[in-house]
């Protein structure tokens, strides 16, 4: 089969390889229908994830087709119409029993990681009842993809995170595909405002059509003064955070209202200041988290009752085979106005 | 009447001050019978809060007896016993409505700070319905001062934001009254083991009397090692910082488990470095509060029930007149071996 | 002043009264724009409410402008205007302080029951720093007529009480002005589908327009069975009883879900058959509860963010001298097709 | 091998029986150590639960060693000391994933009741991974035993259904096994009081001695106006119903208080009344629960711990063989004083 293989820092091809079998008795082999390419394949590229070895085949998201299954695989059988977690969960150890599948004691994020991945037409799935979800009848396959990471993500350790309620003043700070994704299902909890930050002023108008009551572009503006003068210097309620860097850490710290919440999604290189000499007596909240996509089934349900619409992250769209030209248009997000690529058997 | 005055950075005095008087409806007068010290009171005199003036009478715990209300005072009359909470609550503010005393837009801690304090023959209550208590019928007085701020510090700001629960595995940093004050309510939720961290050996061996299961000199011990070592590499469930700067706040960070809850109760000067780089994935909380001394009602009913005892922090005992000879003892804690002194009428 | 007057079952007249003065230094005398009549007058007329006493001035929604104020009141002051709360709250009792302002020792659910009510010129509204809201500038003052009861009342009691959560499938038993006012603010938490199930036609017709994704007539079809078809079996995730009879709460018991939510809105005459003998195993909740009113800041900010538009509950408007004819109006709901009616100064 | 069979209603033998075999590649077989009887396998005589039939081996309670596992069991191997859940789960479902194990699509409480069970020298546990528990070393096995059903059925149903917090009142109607399973829990959270109700001047005395802080015989007292007088009118915070019949199930809804929470743990034959026209305004919960035993790894630890002390409840003990002599003692358990008997091989 034909898969997209990583060879160290700055290198990839879409090779020849030998299509996956059954190694444990609890594995899947999918045969993949549509994949998507996530900023953490950017990241491993750059050789920012050292686990990943030459010769992983990349990509933790997609759907796909069932071809095979071990044999205690009981909930799913060859021909189901799969979406594929980026989480793997064993389903047996002490975290996945807490919901906490991102720590799974065997599986969590693997996927195009530390086993080969998604973005190839064959996939192995270990754990397969515990890690992946039917695809109701007539569902849009191609906007499920949205849910194997994006989507849970941004909900789980943004929304979520972020006690996000009716009537709350949040700010999103980040407009990439995530920190879309947190807008998008903040508006589950029917918050009054989201204001949204970034540098993208395409992102920024994105964010406006998808929900976003205000929109600061903090390349030009002020962030911070201008989200204190929104709030009457009380700061937000919940500020989430969607970029990953200390300064936008930070314009968290500085923003959040007593009482307030600090949900962070993105992946940090580096360590942040966390300001306690102000903020240890303001009764605030910081979480971390990555994803368990504990949430899917939920998140399917309002896929199916027409609340959530995930195809809307969606802007470009390739054959599988195509993956290289699609990292190219997903690397060139600014100009390419890229947010989310689908890539298509 | 005599008060304990602050004159800048450095000195205090006992002196003759103005008995004080009912300046709004809603104050209340009190004898004050018994006051203690706090923590707090060191920082004001080394000149660490700048919003307290020359001329200030310090203090902000203690219990007394009800000499004068104002007239819109309901709920208490002269001659009743309270406890004073070190906070102040308006009862009406969007804050106080929330339970979020501390930041009420009137009061919060105010006595001692902003506002003359308990370390005098008598004290000026603002808001005397929502910021006293009646002390019940045949209560031992002198334990009670300890539930002006120690215990509901402890209790809210660690045990209830650490959200320990039975069979958890606990790291308690700091040894002092307030790390005391966390260890002794943290057991009103049975964790399986306490784990007391300090430089003291004093403040540990007391701290093993009162229910620690293990007990950590990080002066001569490698702390992180050796938690890491008991919890099998996993961490601790719940990490509460009770001193204040940033090595024992880190030390938090690099000790709590994935899914862990990193509660906040020392106050700090300086900011501290946030490990994002690999706390971003390990589903962690952390936690900041100045106590609202919302649960002083429930603390009060464990005092009754005798499931608390608050008197074993009391280790010294003056006469009020003698107060800067307590103040003596009470920063000399490691010579002297002072948790929390008592000053009576 | 004019204010109704009720004067025993079946009795009522729109009377001359004296205008109310202060009585307490923390009451408010309000001028009253716009008023409304609930469900619960209705009961009152009815003799269902042995407390009210002839010559009580009936209702407890409203809002006004402030006339004159008490010494103790603090937060408003004559000329604001104000949203009336339903529930009077002392602010300092155990129940107010944690939020349980109907079972306020000194006030909770008193206007128009126990003291004289807002359908008049004139009301006295007790503790009125915490049983008042002010009405935010440009605000339409007959929506928030609404805010006073009937829309906390559905939010508290049916929707948080319920825990509805995004995907949910939610029943709401009767579509009458609270059945409503649960389902408009169910829609803040995003479920998948709310079943609206009612006798009258119109009713649930409004209710479609409103947001119910379906509505059963149980006058016609046998609810149970069609809410089992839908469900494929497994009940509802949350249902919630807006009526108050036997019959409505025992179809709750048999539709809800494993695990699932019962939450009471109605007020109930007789007991009820609780069938143990089937729900002991099913993990479910029923909860009770009188409102509380705690939610108004919350509802308010999600009216000014135009998240919730309570004006769609109100049908009719009259002029308060015409409440006589107002009542016959709302008593002959199913014919005039009434919701709420509004009367204004 | 041996085993306690039913044969319909009123009878039972201890019989040879073929030594069961793996069936499911996700079972394990066990050979029995220690086992119990429950107050439901005296239900199951009675022939109140018809889905047991003819031949069935009786029992859902025990530990034992592996002897075998099918080709998918990964957590255990042959020779592995385990506790025996009494709720099977299979780890995969939608009930099992939201750690709702008692529903269990293909699992629940099927040990001795659809399945053969525990009271017998082996049983076969379908999907061993998820539903049995390894043994401490160094425990004390026997005392384990009250881990498999009584004690999570206490402390879920009953302790944390009832959401027992530090300070609270709490009513347990029963003081059989299961009621002294949530008395023993209960301490976890540290309750002011502990007010137990039940006929069996005997079990009372146990109770006192388990911390029962009040004991009330209600065949001598009125418990009504005896809890009403010690909680000054005001009822109690929790009550918890641990009998199974209407009449201890309404004593709860008569005594809790306003805000109060009523956890139901009994089995229950027969509908109770639900008295709503009072309990409509009373802002309570009323919640239903079969055991998920979700927290059987949080009661191991506290056991470890040596904060919870199962063995307690063991008041008799009876070889294997001698089961049919046991269950006449468990039977006549007033005359016996009975609580617990185990048996061992």
């Amino acid at each position: 089969m034909k898969a997209l293989i990583y060879h160290g820092p700055g290198n990839k091809a879409w090779e020849e390889k030998p299509k996956p079998v059954i190694l444990e008795s609890t594995d899947a082999i999918i045969k993949i229908s549509k994949t998507t390419i996530c900023g953490t394949d950017l990241h491993i590229l750059k050789g920012d994830v050292p686990e990943v070895i030459d010769g992983r085949i990349l990509g933790h998201e997609g759907v796909g087709v069932i071809e095979e299954t071990g044999s205690a695989v009981t909930e799913f059988k060859a021909g189901d119409h799969v979406l594929i977690s980026c989480i793997t969960s064993c389903g047996k150890c002490e975290y996945c029993k807490k919901g906490m599948y991102s720590h799974c004691e065997k599986g969590g994020w693997i996927l195009g990681h530390l086993i080969d991945g998604t973005q190839a037409e064959y996939v192995r799935i270990p754990f397969a009842d515990n890690s992946l979800y039917h695809i109701p009848e007539n569902a849009d396959e191609e906007a499920l993809v949205m849910l194997s990471d994006i989507l849970p993500t941004g909900f789980e350790c943004g929304v979520l995170n972020g006690q996000v309620k009716p009537g709350d003043t949040v700010a999103i700070v980040g407009a990439g595909p995530v920190g879309l994704a947190v807008l998008i299902t903040a508006q589950f909890y029917t918050p009054a405002a989201i204001i949204m930050i970034d540098i993208d002023d395409n992102r920024l108008n994105v964010a406006k059509t998808f929900g976003a009551t205000r929109i600061i572009n903090s390349g030009n503006e002020n962030a911070f003064e201008k989200i204190m003068s929104i709030t009457q210097n009380k700061g937000v309620d919940v500020a989430i955070e969607a970029v990953g860097i200390p300064a936008t850490f930070e314009l968290c710290e500085s923003i959040i209202a007593a009482g307030g919440h600090i949900a962070n999604v993105g992946v940090h290189g580096k360590s942040v200041n966390l300001h306690l000499e102000t903020l240890w007596s303001k009764n605030i909240t910081i979480t971390t988290r990555l994803v368990d996509t504990v949430t899917t089934p939920l998140l399917l349900k309002t896929v199916s009752s027409k609340k959530l619409d995930p195809a809307k992250l969606i802007t470009h769209r390739f054959a599988l085979k195509d993956i290289i030209k699609a990292y190219e248009v997903f690397q060139n997000a600014a100009i390419e106005k890229t947010l989310k690529v689908v890539l298509s058997d």
